[in-house]
């Protein structure tokens, strides 16, 4: 024996997995069906546009009406319309599309595009029977001499169809589908649920939708328009019909592309108060005007998923796995197009009005520093047009930063060395002491800064960056010159001791310094190495470092030998002297935030009581 | 005309719609094949216990093997094996459910039941071609006197069926499906990546798997098992085959139920070291053994989100959208049987042995606060075992703690007042002041704890919560005593308008009171109700409350006019009484962690010159 075949189905089985597996949503019936009517009608607008359809189009809305005393949603439109034997052919088999076949039919003549023709008709008209129990149509073809047809079926693979005359008979050209609504799917009876699913999926369709008495849709949405028709008026109008009560947009970029896929839309920067508002998925993804999603993951780059805005391509697959998605060719073309154009946006902003720009930095600083981090080609165009702000409040290009501080802070070495505060409030006293000394100090704040200053190190030539706190002031910069120390070294020596003795923890280590007279008395640093490593395994990084344990806190105490205080604990008798350095030490931890609770009650306590004895 | 028919379906386009929709994951065919490999062979045990099959059972193992070069994988079973009419029934019309047919046929006989058959043989199979560009199948069935029959599909509709004999007979019982894997998916010829797929799926299935000389799985994982067969160190030591390198678990909760749904499992409360460890999607989902997917949002309550283990259950919906699966019944019934076993679970623990609790308290804590805030069943069970701790390390239920502290935290209106610290240390301060009235203060520095409070006033009768730097320690908790001012009036309103002088800031009330010699010069605090409404606010909670603007920073500067600070303020002249008031107030700043940036600077800089002077 051998035999060929034909692989065939069992119909009886086909009804449950179209409702468990094709859509994940029950809402989605509305929009497969209003996505046909409207299908519907553009074909036949087409047909009157190469002559094929010589009669009048008149009113072509699509209509939704929903009626519920008799579990009823009809949803009706004025376009082709379907004899007996079309239904047969579009309806009662399924998976055939019927789009395919009508575009190969008429690929010859121009008018008509694949963009125009909305969806696969066979499956999705079956999304009915996941809200309906029943669903009847009622059709009458544009052609001339045609009965109505009426087909009607239960959701078993059962159906009936007529061609009903008389009072039956359907007067107008063009398809009603009347949905019998089954008892789990209440909810769809509700005018208010129905109008938030249009609002949702249809506010853009190209043939008007009529919901009780409204017009849903606007039909010419302004994406699918040049730019050169548009003012700023009109693109800041759109955003704020997208987000309601949201400040206007800074920027935005109008996305334009036929070839070597096709994909319109319109991205805005948001202006945002801070960051916990930023919101993701805030981009609205079309297919030929119909809503898809606001999952837009994969299409966009990681880096630009805090834009807000509308992509319209037929080109990105639908309802495939992200597996599949992430190695779709297409996506990956877009996604590059998209980070090439945001780039050339910025760039031109930039060149075009630095003040605008500068203005605009502090919301646009993030999404900017977390694509160089994350896309090395984003990163060559970026570099040109990335700031940094020092503590001043003045901002700067990179190049530029360099220029400016290099006479100044250069160490030994010929390295320019970067002082940045990652909070200058904190950080204030060393701040402070840097600028006294004539250095610049960026500020850092940002929660990907961390991660910039890795980036830039790396980057950057003979260029390193240290925190204003990872040394005393003198030597952040190494350079020739030191300050001379009044102190013989056998004083050191003892000061070093007594300093040891008062501070008495292991975790501080004590060196006496000839700092100024001006600086404090004591010093507490804590190395840039050391709170690299720290700050690495604290967010979890560090390749596997977590597995020696957590490092020890090893901080630098630098006793000042050339301050008054130094001299009076090197006086003073025993205990006296010891608590003069405590003391000491102790306003050396509350500059350094490190002073907390007993220790800080006992030297508030201590110091009220001396207020008090004065 | 009036007509009745059948829908049908066109197969051609079957096969995109099971490669697009059916599956996310192209990696589930080879679960898929497995499963029915299995599926063959637990049903052939079957008819041997049922005496239909009175043939040797031999070796029963599913074998998996993957030739690179010839780019095949072939899954290999000796189970029932099939005919050629069998294959044509059962593989070539699609959605037929094999195993339907056989459980209908075998029902009357007790020793097959539902549970033993896995999957549904007619979709699965053609997850096949989700890699394979060719399938191949060669089966011999366990009945006497059949032939071999092989069945080959390129991945369009056309098949080929024949039987071959001579050398080509298939020797052995049972069927070898062959793929020919295609050109896009390379990935899968690679051993490693077979192997991490069938460890992933297949870990658990009841018949032994054999890949690369090696056995995959475990036949009778311990969920399948009776409590009463099981030890500790069973439970324990399968928990960590689960989660290499974890600390053993708290304890666990063995899952087993028939009726009205069936589930089976273990769940485990893992041992976590901090909040950031905590993992969620830890629950892996199995269906008859099968692993499923370890996203069980929606099965399991969020609250137990948190958990580790294994659900193994055949009546809940797969593949099904999110909002089918949250009303579906069973899955609702599950989830308030998992929820009420965690509770009876830790209501036993806390009976049986109060000291092994209080230990795993600080791990189970949030848990258990996370139940009683999201599930009011929860609530009403964990009141009577949810702990507080206070201060000094102490742990109360919530009824004990009541008891404790109602003598001495009773205000004059007759309501308990309980204290506490969001923050022991930066806190100290006022938790010091406290407990040295002889208040208890409760440590509540948990995420959820504000939440946790707010509802523990609405359910706990005449008790409120305030936090300790609320109010001077005087007046936390309101009392009819008061303690006497050593100033006359003049000096009280004097010494006011001198602070307020000196403080020159809006949002800080300046109030004189009569506090203890003891207590600090200078007070700053925030009243409960302001403090809650910032906090409300910065979560963004509160209910629109944003619309009104940032609420005002608004504290409460307590004057000490017992303090000997007050008398040396009201005596010094002009500017040198406006310094110690500041002082003073700095002081005070300080102790609420409100000293910062420039200010905090200056402070050190005047403290390090008063100490070089003294």
């Amino acid at each position: 024996m051998q035999e060929k075949g034909s692989i065939s189905i069992h119909t009886e089985n086909i009804f449950p997995i179209i409702k468990k597996f094709l859509y994940s949503d029950h809402e989605i019936f509305l929009r497969e069906l209003v996505s046909n009517a409207v299908d519907a009608t553009q074909k036949l607008k087409s047909l009157a546009q190469l002559g094929e359809f010589k009669g009048e189009l008149g009113d072509l809305k699509v209509r939704v009406t929903v009626d519920k005393e008799a579990r009823k949603i009809t949803i009706s439109d004025r376009g082709l319309g379907m004899t007996a034997e079309e239904i047969k052919k579009y309806i009662n088999q399924i998976a055939f599309s019927g789009a395919t076949e009508f575009v190969e039919q008429y690929k010859e003549k121009d008018a008509v595009t694949k963009d125009q023709i909305i969806g696969q008709f066979g499956l999705g008209f079956y999304s009915a029977f996941m809200v309906a129990k029943e669903v009847e149509i009622w059709s009458k073809s544009y052609k001339d001499d045609t009965l109505t047809a009426h087909w009607i079926c239960d959701g078993s693979t059962e159906f009936t169809l007529d061609e009903p005359t008389g009072e039956h008979a359907k007067a107008e050209r063009g398809t009603d589908v009347v949905l019998h609504v089954a008892d789990d799917s209440d909810e769809f009876l509700e005018p208010a649920r129905l109008k938030g699913i249009l609002t949702k999926y249809c506010k853009f369709l190209p043939i008007e939708i009529e919901f009780e008495g409204e017009t849903i849709n606007q039909t010419a949405p302004i994406w699918t328009k040049q730019p050169s028709e548009l003012t700023d008026e009109d693109y800041v109008s759109f955003y704020q019909e997208l987000y309601p009560f949201s400040e206007p947009p800074l920027f935005w970029i109008h996305l334009n592309v036929d070839y070597p896929f096709n994909l319109t839309g319109i991205l805005y920067f948001p202006k945002v108060k801070d960051e916990l508002q930023f919101q993701r998925n805030k981009i609205q993804l079309y297919s030929r005007q119909v809503f898809i999603t606001d999952e837009v993951k994969d299409v966009v780059p990681e880096f630009l998923m805090l834009l807000h805005g509308v992509i319209d391509s037929p080109d990105i697959p639908l309802n495939v796995s992200r597996s599949f998605l992430q190695a779709d060719a297409a996506v990956r073309k877009i996604n590059t197009y998209i980070t090439k154009k945001v780039a050339d946006k910025l760039s031109s902003l930039f060149k075009q009005d630095r003040a605008g720009y500068e203005a605009k930095w502090s919301d646009i600083g993030m999404f900017v520093k977390y694509g160089m981090l994350s896309d090395e080609k984003f990163y060559d165009k970026a570099k040109d047009f990335a700031l940094v702000q020092n503590v001043a409040g003045k901002l700067f290009t990179l190049p530029e930063y360099q220029e400016f501080v290099q006479a100044n802070q250069k160490d030994k070495s010929e390295q320019t060395v970067v002082l940045y505060t990652t909070d200058a409030e904190a950080q204030h006293g060393f701040v402070q002491a840097a600028t006294e000394r004539g250095y610049d100090v960026l500020d850092l704040n940002g929660p990907l800064d961390s991660h910039f200053i890795g980036q830039l190190e790396q980057k950057l030539e003979k260029t390193t960056f240290k925190r204003v706190d990872a040394d005393t002031v003198g030597k952040l910069i190494e350079k020739e010159e030191t300050t001379e120390s009044v102190l013989s070294d056998d004083d050191k020596t003892k000061l070093q001791e007594l300093f040891k003795t008062a501070i008495s923890n292991e975790q501080m280590h004590v060196q006496v310094e000839a700092l100024s007279p001006q600086d404090a008395p004591v010093i507490i640093t804590l190395p840039e190495f050391m709170r690299r490593m720290k700050d690495m395994q604290r967010s979890g990084g560090g390749g596997g470092m977590q597995m020696f344990g957590s490092l020890p806190d090893s901080y630098t105490v630098s006793v000042n030998a050339n301050h008054p205080v130094a001299q009076r604990v090197l006086q003073a008798e025993g205990e006296a002297g010891q608590k003069l350095a405590r003391q000491a030490f102790d306003l050396a931890l509350l500059a350094q935030n490190m002073l907390k609770g007993e220790a800080l009650t006992a030297f508030v306590k201590r110091s009220a009581d001396l207020l008090a004895a004065e």
